[in-house]
């Protein structure tokens, strides 16, 4: 109780240093967005049973969540993105067959990216939701071949990476950008104004 | 006239192999969208009077065909973009204080990113127009000094760079990402869509 008081002055109390941001991912998209704006962090990969059924914004909330706790640490950051067309998820193509019919039945039409945030701090937590609206462009034949062959549908929900070549696939987004990358990055900001950006 | 006739058939014809694009542009954003999705491409900076004033679409597309016209090769893409925001025309920054008078104004609001394109091809003359609307985060005065402390707003139009730190600023778009990034891809594939997409 003594030490609390030396040196309690509210100045004081407000220059101690913010706990550092834990990424609970293995993404390398978010690494990257985060790297992007200069917010300092570590990753720690949380080993947790994710939901994988229900309406997709409890799902990817909910999946946020068990990250986050998971990891526990002060300052903890969950992420969880689903790929909605039409009803159903698309989630990462098994096989290049596979890969081929999610993008035949994305091309031409919009579907849905939606991210789950978890913020975990000191045991408060706090969530929120993105949704980015994508177009699709028509896809002839020697486009999607051209996709296809690339393999960049690896590992990649919704069987394209927007970042990468997968953005001659797309016409228009409406929404975050980054959200579709992988970390809606404008809702992570309205989550925690002050989570300090930094020149790297 | 004989040397038509050999090997003149269509499949034959078919295969001459199609002139390499001639991007009519010095901006490294333009090429490293081509390059992302691998589209082989010479450049060939035009040295041509712009327009600068009048309707922003008209501007785009008169300066974008000023550019392919200068270089005049086979296949030549010229492009110009404009910040447009509450009828005003946001240049680059010509110093800090204009960068931050910038941010100031399009924070917290929407502006739209016009960009026109021209593809010169033997000749025959093709344009495009292609608006993106950004809407701005409200920036406080952190957000703000941190940015403009990058430096990243030089010789950006309307001060700020979305592929990069100024992701932080923005809440969300609606239409072609990469037209803000400075070339509308999903546009110019519309215009041409037998450029040859490719495995670099």
């Amino acid at each position: 109780m003594g030490k609390r008081r030396v040196g309690g002055s509210a100045a004081r109390l407000a220059a101690v240093p913010a706990p550092r941001l834990v990424l609970a991912s293995r993404s390398p998209q978010r690494r990257a967005i985060l790297e992007q704006v200069g917010v300092a962090f570590d990753v720690v990969v949380p080993d947790v049973e994710e939901l994988t059924a229900g309406d997709p914004e409890r799902v990817v909330v909910e999946n946020a969540l068990r990250k986050a706790r998971a990891v526990g640490a002060p300052l903890t950051l969950g992420c969880d993105t689903e790929v909605v067309g039409d009803g159903r998820v698309y989630g990462k193509p098994a096989d290049a067959d596979e890969a081929e019919r999610f993008l035949r039945e994305l091309s031409g039409r919009a579907h849905t990216v939606v991210s789950g945030l978890a913020l975990v701090e000191d045991g408060r937590e706090r969530t929120a939701v993105c949704a980015t609206t994508v177009a699709f462009r028509d896809l002839d034949e020697p486009t999607l071949r051209w996709y296809l062959d690339s393999g960049e549908w690896r590992e990649r929900a919704g069987g394209y990476a927007i970042q990468g070549r997968g953005a001659a696939l797309v016409r228009a987004i409406d929404g975050d950008y980054l959200n579709v990358v992988g970390l809606p990055l404008a809702t992570l900001l309205e989550l925690k104004p002050s989570l300090p950006l930094s020149h790297p």
